[in-house]
């Protein structure tokens, strides 16, 4: 697959180990699934034929190739292997493929290490990051006794696959001066902006919390507006006010995803409504004031309509921040936050981490129709080659 | 149960008819059930306890009882048997129970049949007042056709009753003079009011209605506030200008009870939003204008928002005016709209008709907890002698 067309080249790859899934006819690949294993098996035969050095699946599963370069710098490019259900060919792959053809291509100098990680999304055990926790950490008892669906622990499946679950529990990491991660923006922003790349220089914190409205299941017919106590009119009167809340903050996101109103009738006033609220901003003040503001006005509106107002705190993760060394070197690139979370974000707690995004055309992923244009592709290698050059 | 109390001699009638019921521990009591045949059984005792005539049950299962008077005016007392599954002692047997105690205790003069119709609540059929269209209109095969959960039809459930349902094609209703129907208000106007009892003037008009907002699904992190399609934001402001359009308008009532978001995940922008719009005024052109005011705001914020909007237009029923000459005779009693529908609905199609609603405590129905004061039967019982005096 290697032509004068890198961008075309990459996408081909991404394209071949999309046919490795665990479900034929969508593109399926979880943790330690029969379809990883051969995922894992292309990525091998790829860098023995381009004479990478240190080629091993680790006790976690993530995949592992060393270019050697002449320098003393060790350079960590790597991103996940697996997908969401019906997934689409890029998201997590891209960014392992891309540093495959770095590694391939790039100019010598530092040593190269490409990192496939086997666990990302948290499909199979509900929980995300086994594979860059386990590279980072290793696995404590916590990971290794998460449940599959089948009731087999992160433990078994890891013995299961024939490696050592034991020799999970140590970090898989070796020192490395910088980690890089290409990704798919899986956004609208670069789209947007008529841009093919980003420099990501945070990954917001994010707040997530349950909210809930109490007021009185009343007769629809009966019961006259002066003597309502309607939940879900304070629920949409809180909605509207989380998104105004966003929308006058540069970079803050507030979305209410998920709304149950009980007792969910035509004919009877809701007694109560129940939101999600999540929250995120690269700036963990600003974050964390505007959880604060919404409590309060939670509190407000449900005074001043006779309901209750709870509020059940569920997630409050920080942002993190990419190294700003690093960041400095792509200095040319449009800057922009991460509004989910990557790889990067766990390694960063040990190495000096940066993120490329890539344009998502459409905005589109966790989608069989998820895409990536060549020529963006070609920009992402264009900055890696840069980035590597530079990197000293 | 005969005592100087007729207040409590009322409710415990009513007591004592609860224990008629389909579900032991509870009181459900459906259309043509065992219990409703014991319910029947201690309406015709009662009947002929106190010397009526005429007493049966109709080819539909609706109790009849005649006290002959010497007068040419045939009043008709009557209200529902049926209940709600887990209901209170009171929704409709109460009219029923006031009709019988004004039968044994009215002045002389008009003709007066108690009627107990046999299915008010839509329960077993999912469709209601099964009872008091057979009494007015007679069964069509659409009506007889329908079929309960076990697959069972009106007119199988007719004649598993032991009743003809051939017969329960024609009405049965004989000539008639008037048509009064006590029944508890179902909600918390007369408290609100520390009033006994109201006249009503009308039973409200409803149109229902399932909007929905369609945006776009999007990822609740990567997607900035300003390139968002929010469909639930949308329905939240479509929610508050029908709660507003209701506040200002005079005995107008807007519902949303139902409300679905999809697809309805913490961390996913929604894509599409449907709501129930219920809406009911006692006069149909301010109840036609508000829903029409409603849809085309729908489509205003659809259009600034970059959604879609569509209303499924549900139900459209015209509001029910009681008659001006009978409700006349009741001028020193309070006045309101009833937003619930009765059978007197039903029957004023057919026959001058009243209705006098008690005040329901808590403003609560369809409720274990559902009640009735005495005192304030005391004053139904009152406005029904007073009435039936002055009946010519």
């Amino acid at each position: 697959m290697h032509t004068g067309q890198p961008g075309k080249t990459a996408i081909d790859h991404c394209r071949a180990i999309a046919q490795f899934t665990d479900e034929p006819g969508v593109i399926t690949r979880t943790f330690l699934s029969p379809a990883m294993r051969d995922c894992l098996a292309y990525l091998t035969a790829w860098a023995q034929r381009i004479g990478m050095q240190d080629i091993h699946v680790d006790a976690a599963g993530n995949f592992h190739a060393v270019r050697t370069g002449a320098g003393a710098e060790r350079l960590i490019i790597g991103s996940h292997l697996d997908t969401v259900p019906n997934a689409g060919a890029f998201d997590g792959v891209l960014g392992v493929v891309l540093g495959m053809m770095l590694a391939e291509t790039a100019a010598p100098g530092c040593t190269l290490e490409v990192v496939g990680f086997s666990e990302e999304e948290g499909v199979r055990f509900q929980r995300p990051f086994i594979g860059s926790t386990a590279f980072v950490h290793g696995l404590n008892d916590e990971f290794l006794n998460l449940v599959d669906s089948s009731g087999i622990t992160v433990g078994e499946a890891i013995t299961a696959f024939g490696l050592d679950a034991n020799a999970a529990r140590e970090p898989q990491i070796q020192s490395a001066d910088a980690y890089l991660e290409f990704h798919i923006e899986q956004g609208p922003v670069l789209e947007s902006l008529a841009l093919p790349i980003a420099l990501v220089d945070a990954i917001a914190g994010q707040s997530r919390a349950t909210v809930e409205f109490v007021g009185h299941a009343n007769h629809a017919g009966t019961t006259p507006m002066n003597l309502r106590q309607d939940a879900f009119c304070a629920a949409a009167e809180w909605a509207l006010l989380a998104e105004k809340t966003a929308q006058e903050e540069a970079g803050l996101v507030a979305t209410v995803g998920s709304v149950k109103v009980s007792p969910d009738a035509v004919n009877i006033v809701p007694g109560s409504a129940k939101l999600s609220l999540d929250l995120r901003h690269a700036r963990d003040s600003i974050r964390l004031n505007a959880f604060e503001e919404l409590l309060n006005a939670g509190h407000q509106i449900a005074a001043r309509r006779q309901v209750e107002f709870r509020c059940i705190p569920r997630v409050n993760q920080k942002a993190v921040p990419m190294n700003a060394e690093l960041t400095a070197a792509f200095s040319s690139l449009h800057r922009m936050t991460s509004g989910a979370g990557h790889d990067a974000m766990i390694v960063a707690s040990r190495i000096p981490s940066a993120m490329i995004f890539l344009r998502s055309p459409g905005g589109l992923s966790h989608h069989p129709d998820e895409n990536v244009l060549p020529e963006d592709v070609e920009a992402a290698l264009a900055a890696g080659h840069a980035f590597i050059e530079n990197f000293k």
